[in-house]
């Protein structure tokens, strides 16, 4: 990709600002920061005494387990889809 | 969930130690550490000048960005089995 073609959008996650570099559109990218910023702040409402790093580290460990989870949704669906191939 | 069903793993993500508590296996916890620890290595290498609490809120943006890509994946496939269910 062309650099002229990147978008770079600012956004600011827990009180601090970061210049996101990438293909996606600035609202794609202001949608996944408002998720983090959420989830960062879900998970400090319960664990008030974690620090911004730790308690980013657990929002991607949080994120993954989920990520984990719909990668096996996404296998149940295809194999349903399969079987009803095999089927028709 | 009673408190003693619950799994507390010990992992290290990045050169820190984290205790994960929850109903998870210590297998899966282990493989979820695993892969956030590889993200941060990774997106590391691409921004050697990033410090960790940036590095875990990029990690975290990242990994938010795959998981919408992959519920829409999700939502695909659905809609493929609703249309063929239709047809038959």
């Amino acid at each position: 990709m062309l650099e002229r073609d990147k978008n770079k959008t600012e956004v600011n996650i827990y009180g601090q600002q970061y210049r996101i570099v990438g293909s996606e559109s600035t609202s794609h990218i202001r949608l996944v920061a408002s998720i983090v910023d959420d989830k960062m702040r879900e998970i400090a409402s319960k664990n008030p005494s974690l620090d911004i790093n730790k308690l980013a580290v657990l929002t991607a460990v949080n994120v993954i387990h989920e990520h984990i989870k719909l990668k096996e949704d996404i296998e149940r669906l295809e194999n349903e889809i399969r079987r009803m191939k095999e089927g028709q």
